[in-house]
């Protein structure tokens, strides 16, 4: 018999009991490297223990290279739904959590995870609020070969995207659309956690990714979120599954937070719509408000207000709002809302209004098809290099932009398309920019001697309690 | 037929080209966060990344925020030997790399990865340098349940563990036995890393304790160096297993920094001898140089010494260096060399030679069996810890430690007891430890009504190329 104990060889009081305790575990208290050490070995942290966590690196408690540790046992070891919708909630109340009842009843709000040709805020924020459902989004800036909504919206002359929270505020409470800059200091410990993970090889982590987006939506205070998840080769996600998984979870925290969401997953293979860069891609929303332009990116368009419309309960259905807005761009009255929005946030009209007037690339040059044949392939993200080359997009934060760069985009997967048709258009500001994008546009292209499948726009809509 | 490219599209000279890539692959100038991310998709890291990781961070260029998310990568995704070979010179080069030849023809060096009651260091170092061979050490401190020499020999008044240079290199020509704290700045990026693991929770990776070890081995510059691997209950290494990988790393990156090293790997299961304490442990040492004490220490002893001649090639291996370690111990001449290597450092003759001058506890309080049987364990963990409570050891580093207080451990697993006969003696400076202590203690020892086998004192040896 195997005995791991005296007989009777317990004389300790209860208080040496626990100094003694206290010692040999070495403080029960919590403490960010036993959090680290938990995480390392796969284990799944409790809400008190993220809280901790966060509020100390917050504060600035817990040192960056803490939080650079326990980031990268993230990345390799994962984290439960529970504890990313913890982290989420954590770093949503890191700092203000907008209430925006003051102003409207419900609002609702879009997020796209990124991508080429992405222009559809400035279509479906004007789209939705013309169907009476308020839009209140703080936006951001482009970044890499992704573009960003801001610098898309500041190519009008006096367009200002740095309201204050009451502007914020009266604005959507006036004219039922706001698109800005973050107005308050929203889950600052996100902001600061995504800093440290650029520079810590930290980023590529679904559960740290959700978190992050959901934290700052939450922040944001709108009742409803309608998520836009990209997919392909100019998306972060590469891969369907992968793209899945972000979307299920960022839908399962909104759900854990009280918030209707959903998630679109829509395709980033090839460039959304026709035009890459800010000024171009503007005009494109402008065409597309007055119900032209590209087919593919007006039923993108269209899908994503009929969701926000059918989430905001203003259409009893995705087909009925996404009817209610194909009615708002035909009868005029979103591109009335789109120019009240510009007009309010101090964007001179007679911009929109004439779109020639926009910022124009001086030299214009056309890629035309060396061959004839079937187009397999037009790479998002070398478009979008490309258009960085041109200098419609930055590589380092704060890098200036120049707006009246880009690429119209003439072809689609599936195309068919003879010798010496354009395949490109490029608007520069110089030959050697020019010269530079052309050479690397000249992969972005595949072909095909047979008639190649078009591209969906969307492979799936992820819903809560699916 | 699929064809990602233009038939003759490369318009580009090869500057443009250049420029592009370089833009486009985001600068192929070496960048920490490249080499964080390499290591964290399991990539093998060149030795031109590791110097640039490790020179960097050891100049501050590189913060520690990004070692820290390295360390994670390197605990979660390993090294290979190469790695940690040149992660190893990449450290000891961090600082001064010390060559001895100027004062001895050639210098051996040993090292223990830390157990309970280990005093190995305070016999074998006379003894080796008794029969000739010199014996060069830069030793540390106890933290946690682990004993450090230091604080051993700093139990005689006046020893001092602070010398410079010059005279630890004076005493090595001299007496040729010296045993002092880091003389000079040694391997810095290792103290700066080992910091930053200790808080991040990245310390246990056998890549990355090899490489620690083994940095610091290297820049004190012993020709070679005997390696005492701890494997147990007691030991950092819990398990047979990871103590042979660790042994067999050091002993491969000594080979490749050319330095004669091998590795015992020895029991720390149960306590090394019969004491755990500093001047406990110092009677017990300069007993066992009187060719007394507890067998199994000499033993211990005999095998490290014979291991540390053979390999300086004083004698022709180890059963030889084994007769000529216990013939330095039959003929005094250990003793001698002790007593010299004490006065040459400061410390005061009187109290070696007259032990019961050594600082003493004033409550000495014996724990009996409470019953007869074998004894199937006596947790070498516990038993530290205990004598950390008495306020042998440091929880923290800088803490000051009582050298008087400790444990006397009679038995072994494999013992046979009969109720009452002692099991601990406890040496303690007032009742409120003692208590803590006893009640620690009273879960170290199992019991087993049949007959135990005895431990053993080795488990193997790793040699160069086996």
């Amino acid at each position: 018999m195997y005995c791991d104990c005296f007989a009777s060889g317990d004389i300790m009081d209860k208080n040496n009991k626990q100094m003694y305790i206290n010692f040999i575990e070495l403080e029960k208290t919590m403490r960010a490297v036993d959090i680290i050490i938990k995480k390392r070995d796969g284990g799944e942290l409790t809400k008190e223990e993220i809280e901790f966590f966060i509020q100390g690196f917050n504060r600035g408690e817990i040192p960056d290279y803490q939080a650079s540790a326990w980031a990268m046992a993230v990345v390799l070891k994962g984290m439960s739904p529970q504890e990313t919708t913890d982290l989420t909630m954590a770093m949503a109340h890191s700092g203000e959590v907008l209430d925006l009842s003051s102003a409207v009843r419900f609002a609702v709000d879009k997020h796209s995870t990124g991508g080429v040709g992405d222009k559809t805020t400035l279509v479906v924020a004007p789209v939705v609020a013309a169907c009476g459902l308020p839009v209140g989004k703080m936006s951001g800036r482009g970044l890499g070969f992704s573009g960003g909504t801001l610098d898309k919206l500041e190519s009008i002359p006096g367009f200002r995207v740095n309201l204050s929270m009451e502007e914020f505020l009266s604005q959507l409470s006036r004219i039922g659309v706001v698109v800005t800059g973050q107005t308050a200091d929203l889950a600052p410990a996100d902001g600061k956690l995504y800093a440290l993970r650029d520079v810590t090889g930290t980023v590529p982590s679904i559960p740290l990714i959700a978190s992050s987006i959901m934290s700052k939506k939450i922040a944001a205070g709108a009742r409803a979120i309608v998520l836009d998840v990209k997919v392909g080769s100019g998306a972060f996600m590469k891969t369907l599954p992968e793209a899945q998984s972000l979307a299920k979870l960022m839908v399962e925290i909104g759900r854990l937070a009280g918030r209707e969401t959903i998630a679109l997953i829509s395709d980033m293979n090839q460039p959304l719509g026709e035009f890459v860069g800010n000024a171009l891609e503007l005009k494109e929303a402008i065409n597309t408000l007055h119900d032209q332009g590209s087919k593919d990116f007006r039923e993108h368009c269209l899908v994503v207000a009929g969701e926000m419309l059918a989430l905001g309960k203003h259409a009893s259905n995705v087909q009925e709002g996404m009817r209610m807005a194909e009615k708002a761009l035909k009868d005029g009255s979103a591109w009335e809302k789109f120019k009240a929005f510009v007009a309010a946030q101090g964007g001179d009209p007679s911009y929109i209004e004439h779109p020639d007037k926009l910022p124009a690339a001086p030299i214009v040059s056309v890629i035309e098809a060396p061959r004839a044949g079937y187009i397999q392939k037009v790479d998002a993200q070398r478009v979008g290099e490309a258009a960085v080359l041109l200098g419609a997009g930055r590589t380092r934060k704060g890098e200036p932009i120049d707006p009246a760069v880009g690429i119209q985009v003439h072809v689609k997967v599936g195309d068919e398309v003879r010798q010496g048709e354009p395949l490109f258009t490029l608007h520069a500001r110089d030959q050697a920019s020019l010269d530079l994008a052309r050479g690397h546009l000249v992969q972005a292209i595949g072909w095909n001697e047979a008639p190649v499948e078009v591209l969906p726009l969307f492979y799936g809509v992820v819903r809560a309690g699916e």
